[in-house]
């Protein structure tokens, strides 16, 4: 540790945005100092809190309010920090999440001993990541799945629309988008099971099933962090105060429920049996490094138009681990892919007037890139299960079978700075109904 | 006021389930003592509270709980009475709704005492309705839309899809349905402003524009009366034990806009910017007497079947009246027309694992009779703006004009009983948004 500086902690933080911990932090880890994503914990003798995770330790920030820790913020943080969701911290405002931060980095950096050497206090303040269980960090009210990836748009489109025509006429002017369902969102680890219903495998007339082809949609998702009253619209140039932060996103889908029920109203009962979120939203302060222009767009209607770089460079990947037996990487994708930005989304979500409320999430859609490894899904990246995916101990899989595993992991990385959102995972139980129903 | 009977006001409720009140009510109020919706009310210095209406009288049914009236009710209703929703009394599940109900009918019926001779004590616990104001009654996690008129959905095919084939393939099979946005749902009397958005009228290409075919659409909503969890599903048997009540439910819709987005994932921004409701949800209960048939089905897959009677003869009216003009009459319709009932509905939500909450919120869909007189929306009564509506002032409407009000009306009528919904009242305003944005 060089504590040869003369400045003070704040001082230091200044000249050095990315300061080492006194925390070990090991060098792949996803959560470097400078990350601090924000997320809920509790076990069996905590009551759900707060909290944020350095290296394998995890920051209890109700105990470190409770101390007096954010004694120079104006808010009242003891109490937000003490509920089982982070909405009431998020509706503080931007200026609040970002001194939260700043203080963060202050007190966890190698220039700090406020905490580092008060040893049998920190030991009430930090745990071990592996003694709590992680909620849903967010009181989701309303969910929104946008579809703003070209290609995966165009994947579909080849396989179940005109070829020659995939994209819709309407998709490059507007991000298209739905809503979902908000009670079936889940954190990861959260097991789900294979969902029935109707489907109609010959054509000839729906049969009542387990599906046989359910998918994951690798997708990123953002919590909206300021509410827009009824009426009123936002920017694009504002839609980043209107953002806290983003989780991996798994929006499993029935396909073969979906093909029959969605023609005209949209997707339902193939979409909302659960959509798994990773546990810690990584902030958009945090992502701020990994800024990166998205794709040319061509038309932009004025409202839809913004200025700078606004997409960002997320490394993402998918694995599945059939029961017994080895994971196997299935999907290299990128956040940076997605035709449509965030700002673009929250936008149009509101150019007519629709309010949103903190906690309110937003989905990509999936994100799929150029190349069938880069698809991210399996129904593009078995091509509706033409092709399959093989393991070494002879396993196939063209849809996801009961007791896979699917594992997401987002991270960015960028002049030697590295960081992620951790996992988001995903098991899938046996139908409960029957064809006997 | 007859009061030469032997029996106590229970004894006498048993004999006679609609006993006349000591309070007033007028012949064709929608609020004789046997309705007994609940509602949330405040104003100026009452803080908002649960409350029924008894003809023109709001009953503050925490003031009551508070002086002991439903101390023989084991649960503690002087808490969930005292709430900003219904949600926490709704949770205290179905037996405690209907021993509140009985124990409402017992104190207001003529043969019951107890509160009408304290004369000091009453006047705290009843107010006149113009002296409160309404709040939306419940807390919306998710809303889902229903799309369950036969005719609402041939007339849509006839207007936009393949005239000989107007009824999409599924439609017979199942109810179907889209998620919608909790958090725009509003309560009867919240003005709604025009929305803007993405519309393309020459088919060369979108526009930003304030929609030009504003839309109402007729509905009835029910709310959901109990959770079912993740990965469990409700049986139409079990339905309406999952439901607590119903309310008049005014769907807004932008054709132009829809009709632009809604390929392939469905409506989004043309109708999530305002849904309204009327202010009071009447009971399961109350609706008993007026218990119908719905239409004869086929195919009716076995998750889907169903015993007794499940539709209701709910009258439903709307009514359009232009700035300075007369209301008009355009619809007059039939909740029995639905082709899906409520039962079908919730099992078909949750058949897949879909977890639902108290509070949710499930709308009918538009609801259509097989005469232009009963089409539940100005699209179908204008047959897409080909026709208008006269007015006697030489106004003409084919959709929505700013300033217009739009009032949705529902009542049952049976063997000289009466009761009805209260109105559900939707006032137009002018559009932010401009084309010069």
């Amino acid at each position: 540790m060089h504590q040869d500086s003369n400045h003070s902690p704040e001082e230091a933080l200044k000249m050095n945005p990315f300061p080492a911990s006194w925390l070990p932090v090991a060098a792949d880890s996803d959560f470097p100092l400078w990350n601090l994503p924000f997320g809920i914990i509790h076990n069996a003798w905590l009551k759900p809190r707060a909290a944020t995770r350095i290296g394998d330790t995890v920051v209890d920030l109700s105990v470190l309010a409770e101390a007096g820790y954010f004694s120079t913020l104006p808010q009242d943080l003891v109490r937000v920090f003490r509920q089982d969701s982070l909405n009431d911290f998020i509706a503080l405002g931007k200026p609040v999440w970002k001194a939260v931060r700043e203080r963060l980095l202050s007190i966890f950096s190698e220039e700090d001993g406020s905490l580092r050497d008060k040893v049998v206090f920190r030991n009430q303040a930090l745990l071990s990541a592996k003694e709590v269980e992680m909620l849903l960090p967010v009181r989701v009210g309303d969910y929104t799945d946008f579809y703003s990836s070209l290609e995966h748009a165009t994947n579909v489109g080849l396989m179940f629309r005109d070829p020659k025509n995939a994209l819709l006429p309407n998709w490059k002017h507007l991000p298209v988008a739905y809503h979902g369902h908000s009670s079936s969102i889940m954190v990861s680890g959260t097991p789900v099971k294979r969902p029935s219903g109707q489907i109609n495998p010959g054509n000839d007339g729906p049969v009542f099933s387990p599906s046989r082809n359910l998918d994951f949609e690798l997708e990123m998702a953002f919590v909206v962090g300021k509410d827009n009253p009824s009426g009123s619209s936002v920017s694009t140039a504002e839609a980043e105060d209107h953002i806290f932060g983003m989780m991996i996103f798994n929006d499993l889908s029935a396909r073969d429920i979906q093909k029959w029920e969605y023609v005209p109203l949209g997707p339902f009962l193939s979409k909302n049996f659960g959509s798994v979120v990773s546990p810690w939203i990584v902030t958009m302060e945090a992502l701020e490094p990994f800024r990166v222009a998205g794709p040319p767009q061509d038309p932009v209607l004025p409202y839809l138009s913004f200025e700078g770089k606004r997409s960002f460079d997320i490394r993402l990947e998918v694995w599945i681990q059939p029961e017994g037996a080895e994971a196997k990487r299935v999907c290299l994708s990128n956040f940076r892919y997605l035709y449509w930005n965030m700002a673009q989304q929250l936008a149009h979500h509101t150019v007519n007037g629709c309010n949103m409320r903190v906690g309110d999430l937003c989905a990509s859609g999936t994100i799929s890139g150029p190349d069938r490894e880069s698809f991210g899904s399996l129904l593009e990246i078995t091509w509706n299960g033409r092709d399959s995916i093989q393991y070494s101990d002879g396993r196939e899989r063209t849809f996801l079978e009961d007791h896979d595993v699917v594992v997401m992991k987002a991270s960015c990385e960028k002049d030697g700075l590295r960081m992620g959102f951790g996992e988001c995972v995903t098991r899938i139980l046996p139908a409960l109904q029957t064809l006997s129903k």
